[in-house]
């Protein structure tokens, strides 16, 4: 065996004696089960509309964008999805790149560099985690959505003549909760920092997202984040700012140069997603109502977001409520530590538009039970 | 203005001033020119059963994966994409990334660590480079395809007890030459060290790749990436190696986990690909015997790969030679400095199987005029 073999079955000795070794489980086209683990909060992946409309780009442009978007790699299809989605989030001008894990890496690297001081909420995203180690920024992280916390930052940070950047996501992927929005923008007005802002889990449920909700979009001291493959239905991410960073972009951020520009099916998809999302109004509400019901009847803090979170007695607890979930015909979440910031571990259920109103009905009485039972 | 938008204005300032601003030009589905400029070298993006598959798969699954892999982002489609890409690579495992980047930036972040000894190409490509500062790594550049200069950074690595990892490409993206493989990973086994080929260039031009090509597929001490941007026509990218190591990355590598899984339209277009090129081993021929044909002509050395690089005179004449070449309905791309090694300006000509035989006669003609003229 060479040193990297042993090193590597050592490594997984280690997570198969702490348990935590995870597996891939593959799922049919046809499987019959109940996602509610994904994040497709408005159903919009499988709406025939969308489904049409990936398929179609697919037939008329080809399956790849077969260069970097600064080469050849750039379709009307692309700047099409982009003029909608700044129009929508209420933002002078987007960019799209391949994930939201690259638009997250493209957005920090671009912009910080090692005289730049970094303010990032503890809870934040591991693309923006990584995305700050990348950049080589100065970085301090601050208690959760700790406004005090953020200001004593800012301040130290202009007392040093830093230019500086405070990292947030909108709705949190974890806790579901938002983050104070209204002060942090204020507080970034009032220092001369920028505030960014990952939208992945607020556009969609809050139609254009909390930002535009806010009134803070195209404020020149914001700047948004949003992926492509959550309520959008497809895969990629985008960059939501001004014309000017936008180009600052295009030109130095290495994530959106050096790579292959995002695909036209899915481009597509997220076009017409964002379409259906405009004139159908009534899919963020759906969600929004099925979490607030749910949350109350399960007696839990409704989130700000689609995804409620269960407490549960034990990690076993929370695995045995996840395989009965599966037996009743429902996928469900479920977090154990480390991958929980306080210890705890939940059932993740993912609230979605997409489950049609009886088996919705059915699901809820499903989860009640199991919660009841294993909790 | 804030200090952000002074800052962004003033680099803006300081890319014009010096010529080098950058402008996405968005291409239309119906535009007539040859693109010799991308990367479907086999022309397989176009292809119509891998568009109709690609557009398939939209159908049949929905547009997104709409979750990470690892909770329910896993599809059959992806199994059976890595399983014929393992098989028909040589490889024991596969597993699909979002991107070529992603693929680079997991595999690199859940080997290394600070402890660890990273010898790196002097050409590689910015994802890699992205993928040892995230990791920490203890990095040394080698200068470009110097054998003596790993077989040093062996031996002091292994006189220092470190892990070593070595990074190349198999065809390098902007020269286009070939990596001394055999050489490398003959050092790599006598170190005990890990050679990490990116095959993003090798692949479908050389069928397997390189790597399988010399016999170097299968063995421990040898890791492949690879991108499904290119030969394979669709979006994404993928790590070839051992089943241990697959496992690895499932549990370890966060732009795996923490990023959704590769859309349905991709996954399948990719698969389809595959297909067609051990289906038609004549594509690979095709691009290998137009570039040999085309270097002759050009009087440059031809490439171990499918793009041609042509040096110009000055960045001026470049810029004119790829003018005057859309001018006459082909696509090419031109690369100055600063993004070339050398400080030499060039014509960056892809030849690809999918133009058919009297387009890309016509073409050489183009290409051959415009040469003489603009050299
Ligand atoms: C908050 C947040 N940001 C970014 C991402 C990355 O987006 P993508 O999966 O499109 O790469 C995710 C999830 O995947 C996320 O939850
Ligand atoms: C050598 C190499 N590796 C990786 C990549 C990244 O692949 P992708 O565009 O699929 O992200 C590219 C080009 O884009 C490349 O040329």
């Amino acid at each position: 065996m060479t040193t990297w073999e042993k090193w590597l079955e050592a490594e997984a000795g280690q997570r198969e004696a702490a348990g935590l070794t995870r597996r891939l489980r593959a799922w049919a086209a046809d499987d019959a089960t109940i996602d509610l683990a994904g994040n497709d909060y408005l159903g919009l992946a499988r709406d025939p509309e969308v489904r049409r409309a990936a398929a179609d780009a697919a037939l008329r442009w080809g399956s790849s964008a077969s260069a970097s978007r600064l080469v050849t790699g750039t379709f009307v299809l692309h700047e099409e999805l982009e003029l909608e989605l700044a129009d929508y989030l209420g933002q002078p001008a987007a960019l799209v790149l391949s994930t939201g894990y690259h638009a997250n890496l493209a957005v920090v690297t671009a912009l910080a560099d090692r005289t730049t001081r970094v303010l990032s909420d503890a809870h934040i995203h591991a693309s923006l985690v990584d995305a700050v180690r990348l950049s080589r920024a100065r970085l301090s992280v601050v208690p959760h959505s700790d406004v005090d916390a953020v200001h004593a930052g800012l301040a130290a940070a202009a007392e040093a003549g830093e230019r500086a950047m405070v990292l947030v996501e909108s709705v949190y992927s974890v806790l579901g909760d938002a983050a104070p929005l209204v002060e942090l923008a204020a507080l970034c007005e009032q220092y001369d920092a920028l505030l960014v802002v990952d939208e992945a889990h607020g556009v969609g449920v809050h139609g254009p997202g909390l930002v535009a909700t806010l009134g803070l979009a195209g404020l020149p001291h914001v700047v948004v984040t949003a992926t492509l493959s959550k309520s959008l239905g497809a895969q990629g991410g985008a960059m939501l700012g001004s014309s000017a960073l936008r180009e600052h972009l295009v030109n130095r951020a290495r994530p959106f140069i050096f790579d292959t520009g995002l695909a036209p099916a899915p481009t597509a998809g997220a076009l017409a997603a964002l379409r259906a999302i405009r004139a159908r109004p009534e899919l963020g509400a759906t969600v929004r109502t099925r979490v607030a019901s749910l949350a109350d009847i399960l007696g839990v803090v409704a989130p700000a977001g689609a995804v409620l979170s269960v407490p549960m007695s034990s990690p076993q607890a929370a695995v045995a409520a996840q395989a009965a979930a599966l037996e009743a015909g429902l996928r469900v979440g479920c977090f154990r530590p480390p991958s929980v910031p306080d210890g705890i571990s939940r059932l993740r259920i993912t609230v979605t538009a997409g489950v049609p109103e009886d088996d919705w009905a059915r699901a809820v009485e499903v989860l009640v039970d199991l919660v009841k039972e294993h909790q």
